[in-house]
């Protein structure tokens, strides 16, 4: 059993590690606390960029001699391979620590076996503690690796009555500045921000991350099937990698950044195959950022794992644009059927986080 | 300065003043809760029903002598006339009382002049404390006296896209039994429950008020320009009145339940019309069920004082049917800013509460 001290620790390390995400990918975020033996915390790291160093080796180096007899508490079962950093349950048998608790297993089969390797060199090895709240910190990560695909969040601002734009298409502001600076960290946080060609035409909009630097910019995707937008389009400036997607049959003017031919579907483009092609570019999180008819194409393919919808105290009515479009449910046996898992103010706003119910995470 | 015994009191006459909701009109809701000498509760009451006694004198009557020398605490400023019943302000002198605490002062001129009439005869007089949340729970009422109208409540069921049916017009169940339930509650504390001729069609609402008294039922109103409502419409059982609105050109079955007749708006009937005929039926508060149009005609209309949405986690997408409909706002500018003043979860749906913004109440 893990002590109350060790689930705190645990909590902490679960905040830690969600400083990681928009800049581990493809690996997870973990975060990592060490106690020592009377139950100190005398180091605390997290995963900051792939490539770089594991949450645990931080963590130990910040501990040092006071790790050892002491308890590592980690958010992910440590790794057993060698990838391009050295293997983290080697480290902590190396450190001299006497327990690990850790709060998921890995499920990622090159790299799990930790508790294992742990438990042989007499490491008393506890997992599962916290772990609904660290699975949540990393599902993007878990249904990478599970469903092999980019976990798919779609984000929107609407007025009460659910709409995204009054009859004439104007739209700024539905939403509080608060909403859209939330909007904004959700963004930051995203491997890939995706939008339609309805969207990119109606807004041009940049998808960039302000005050980010380069290397931590989303790729902006562009779901453009016949492939219109324009050269002088904001989401091809220099500000961060972009991505336009297109069907295989069309041609495509000289556009400065990478282009992807996908196969057709029945309306615009084969949306998993759009998802491989960005698992492919080590896009672990998917930012759905509009509009309203690419939402319904991801809706009908089943692919949306979570929603964030920011509502504003705003009543648009008849003629305003729908924030959801696309073939809908023919009756409503067949709507889709979601689990509100957050409901917060944000300034004058609600914001409403929903995942699908089927969804065990 | 009022005591925070005083304080805690009121919010107690508060809490008894709601128990009256939907069965004192045209009279206000009125809780009030009696202190003794030393501080004691030795008497609470609210104003049950239009005709019988008020808050004070039931709450002075189960206090008897120990009132004496006590405080009056009382959502509302005493009355000063002789209506059905007599000057509550005179009862609370001869009840010997020393002081009186009111949250808002009676904005009906006919019973105003309470706290005159008790200062004149030497009692200690306080107006304000707790006002808001007192306000707040008269709002219905004090809005009929103030702008001459019904209160009016827009209640609507929807999915986060803000539909309230699929493409084939089901509806059933979108929203939880919990929300269900609670929107039954608003019912029940409504004077009258309106709906335009479309809800009648599509769904044969029979909008009574389960489990309750004739006497406590909401009149059941049918905004029904064309006087389409066939003679079997569930809505014109003898389980509650029943008042069909049509407009003054059209020809009506006997309907076994009044009819009135109003002038035509450019959309439908004139709705100021309409709220006036119910106020000459002692309508003080008005729960409009439904549905898009006639709620974007009420918008419209400027005639919306508090938007309820039971928002469920579901999402129908195209070809569902709106929330609301009708002219719309042609650009964002234009359109209708609320303000949420509550936001609660009801079983797995989000309860959202918005008034308008301009609004002081």
């Amino acid at each position: 059993m893990a002590t109350q001290n060790e689930i705190d620790a645990m909590r902490r390390a679960v905040a830690l590690a969600a400083r990681g995400l928009g800049s581990t990918s493809p690996n997870p975020v973990v975060g990592c606390v060490v106690l020592d033996a009377a139950g100190n915390v005398v180091g605390e790291g997290w995963h900051e960029r792939a490539g770089e160093p594991h949450a645990e080796i931080h963590a130990l180096r910040a501990a040092g001699e006071r790790a050892r007899g002491g308890t590592v508490v980690v958010t992910l079962e440590p790794c057993n391979h060698t990838g391009r950093t050295g293997p983290c349950a080697r480290a902590l048998i190396e450190a001299g620590v006497r327990r690990v608790v850790a709060a998921v297993p890995d499920p990622y089969a090159p790299a799990a076996g930790g508790a294992e390797t742990l438990r042989a060199a007499g490491i008393e090895v506890e997992l599962g503690v916290l772990a609904a709240e660290a699975e949540r910190v990393n599902e993007a990560w878990l249904t990478f690796v599970r469903l092999g695909r980019p976990f798919v969040t779609w984000k929107y601002g609407a007025s009460l009555d659910g709409r995204i734009a009054a009859a004439d298409g104007t739209s700024r502001w539905i939403t509080s500045s608060e909403s859209r600076a939330d909007a904004h960290r959700l963004r930051a946080e995203s491997d890939a921000v995706v939008v339609g060609s309805g969207t990119r035409r109606a807004d041009d909009p940049h998808l960039a991350v302000r005050d980010a630097p380069a290397a931590r910019q989303p790729l902006r995707v562009v779901v453009d099937t016949e492939a219109r937008t324009p050269l002088d389009a904001r989401v091809l400036d220099a500000a961060a990698p972009t991505l336009i997607a297109v069907a295989e049959d069309v041609d495509t003017p000289p556009y400065p950044c990478e282009v992807v031919r996908l196969p057709r579907a029945e309306r615009g483009l084969d949306l998993k195959a759009l998802l491989a092609a960005l698992k492919d570019r080590d896009v672990v999180s998917v930012l759905l950022e509009g509009g309203p008819t690419l939402a319904g194409s991801f809706l009908a393919a089943d692919l949306v794992d979570r929603v964030v919808g920011y509502v504003a105290p705003v009543l648009i009515g008849g003629g305003g644009l729908p924030a959801l479009a696309g073939p809908g449910a023919p009756t409503i046996g067949a709507a889709r059927r979601f689990r509100l898992d957050d409901v917060t103010r944000i300034g004058p706003d609600v914001r409403i986080v929903a995942r699908p119910e089927r969804k065990e995470s």
